[in-house]
């Protein structure tokens, strides 16, 4: 046995995390980028550019790595499926990945297994929607999905009326339809398997939204009954075991007001929502994604700090963000910025801060301090 | 103010975790690389392949180089001064890095700026030797070095009469005298320094080498009188100022049996008795370097554990280092491997580990074990 390549396909921030995780452990990346610029293409040494969706890229991309692994879910289906009859390891399978490919697949699956989820169902049109809003006794507002595409906000609707349903039907893809939960709060619960099935879980973390974009997270989630965080890890485990997931798995959780837990969301690969183990946990989820696609034992997932807060930085209206590092890191010695390489868009994910410390106001206002100050929209 | 491009000369293991602890910053990192199999060239996306004593290479290398900084401290003074007047920053400068060039130059600043040394004087033959050993009234042995280019007890000798001191002296470059000191253990004093001054200090470490190669280091110094750490930090702080360092100062320490600290060596770079840092501190030595020489803020260096253990993994008989993670990640979840993907060669640094934690004897053990078995040395 000697020191294997890992096969990374998509050349984002989780990508360029990634492989800053797995250059400690000696083995070799190669990455599958869309173009030379993206994040991770800019830090790791072997880059292919090609386009993921074609098979025949990914087949010479696939070529001489041990283990093919993801920083996305948007590689069809039948082309994982042709790599692993060319004897690739792809990880996590096509089997486990359909799960957070298509949203009508996951909640079929989800039900099956007996996790609790949101009321839901695919609809065909306006007028089913407005059926499923009356099923359910408490009418509109109704959640809508595409099953497959969306992230971070997109493709997703939270409509008011049958007349407002119409959006979502328009690009001729299958909708499902979600009862909008009444929810305290949104968690994560983050675990890692690796094929022979060991699985460590992270803490349920919380995790607040801003327009349906990740903001902040607190690990571990403040205030959670201890029955409640038990549960959502071992809902989490059960789901990567039965779904056959192999790496790191999200379940996105709403925590309602009646105290109970739903699935929201799935995502088989490192997650926004597990960024602040980089600095806070002992093994960090990259580390983790990396040992699991290797079939290595796993690392330690327990935190490091009483408390640590990720807060993404998004692009603001001020694009000179490496100035401001001198603000930054004089005014907090502890704070650890992750920037991505990206350029500075309005409301793109550029990066993230991590504080961590023994107060949980102190080390929210650091990363917020931080986060603000580097977007712009803190400027003392 | 973009994002910047720190030029990095030397592709080894300290190239490659300066570029891994550069990456959260979102810089470019550019590597002057020997071969394109160097270590750090394994995993750096902009990699030059050349050799560093040549001025051309050089130039041509810094040639878009917001700053250039160094692997190793070999790169001609002459170069360095060329580079400058190229008007490219040098960090650390030509006239800073002379002193962890040229042994002689730096006793006789050491000495200038009331900084204790071993009893030193460059000798001629060896009978300037035995000379120098009955000036300080103890005889034989007698350290003898080579002022430029020893490292890791390469360049060292340690004789015991005029007949055995003739072997330095065979390459025909100066040869300096030291007193073979009275030692309880050798200490280290890591410190960085920006180019506007300011400085932070690591805790003092104790360094254990094994035939004259760093073998453990244990942070803080087991027992170390607190006066006597406060001294140490002070004169690595001292050194740094009045040799004008930018970046990471190594400061080699012995402490004698007498309850003295005298100098050994200087290093100025990130350097082995430092990797302890990489789990066990706050803010990396790497990461602190590269702040350092961008002229940012630097971290706070302090401990995130009680006890933090640094094992160097030397190459051993069993050349197959990657089917050991198996045993040593299962035996230890919270182990911290960083392997340095050079091939394996008896006695060479391909790696080492870290662990921390509250019990000294436990910490040490999990680090001495998870390193002999990668070594081969331990098989159970």
């Amino acid at each position: 046995m000697t020191f294997p390549v890992v096969g990374m396909v998509g050349g984002g921030q989780l990508a360029r995390m990634t492989h800053e995780a797995g250059i400690p452990l000696g083995i070799r990346f190669k990455l599958l980028s869309d173009t030379p610029q993206d994040s991770a293409a800019q830090v790791v040494s072997d880059v292919v550019v090609g386009d993921y969706r074609d098979l025949d890229t990914l087949r010479e991309f696939a070529r001489g790595c041990d283990v093919i692994t993801f920083d996305h879910e948007h590689v069809p289906t039948e082309h994982l499926r042709a790599l692993e009859a060319d004897g690739i390891p792809v990880r996590p399978g096509p089997d486990a990945l359909v799960h957070a490919q298509d949203k009508g697949v996951m909640r079929a699956k989800l039900v099956a297994i007996g996790i609790p989820c949101p009321r839901h169902r695919i609809v065909t049109d306006p007028a089913d929607v407005a059926a499923f809003a009356a099923e359910g006794g408490a009418g509109f507002p109704v959640v809508l999905k595409t099953v497959r595409g969306g992230y971070d906000g997109k493709g997703v609707w939270v409509v008011g009326s049958e007349a407002e349903a119409a959006a979502p039907f328009r690009a001729g893809v299958p909708v499902l339809a979600e009862e909008k939960v009444d929810y305290v709060r949104e968690l994560a619960a983050n675990v890692v398997r690796s094929p022979h099935g060991q699985a460590v879980a992270y803490p349920v973390v919380e995790s607040q939204q801003v327009d349906g974009v990740c903001d902040t997270v607190i690990a571990p989630a403040p205030g959670l009954d201890r029955g409640l965080a038990l549960k959502a890890e071992e809902m989490a485990l059960t789901i990567a075991k039965e779904l056959g997931v192999v790496g790191h798995l999200a379940v996105e959780l709403f925590e309602t007001r009646d105290g109970r837990i739903l699935v929201n969301e799935l995502a088989m690969r490192p997650h926004n929502s597990g960024h602040w183990s980089m600095d806070g946990a002992i093994t960090s989820q990259f580390a983790n994604h990396v040992r699991a696609v290797l079939d290595l034992p796993l690392g330690d997932p327990r935190p490091r700090a009483g408390w640590t807060v990720m807060v993404n930085v998004l692009g603001g209206d001020y694009p000179d963000m490496y100035s401001a590092y001198l603000h930054c890191m004089a005014r907090d010695p502890q704070l650890k910025i992750h920037m991505y390489g990206k350029d500075v868009k309005p409301g793109r994910k550029v990066g993230h801060v991590n504080t961590y410390g023994d107060d949980l106001d102190d080390v929210l206002e650091r990363a917020r301090h931080a986060a603000g100050y580097l977007r712009g929209t803190i400027t003392e």
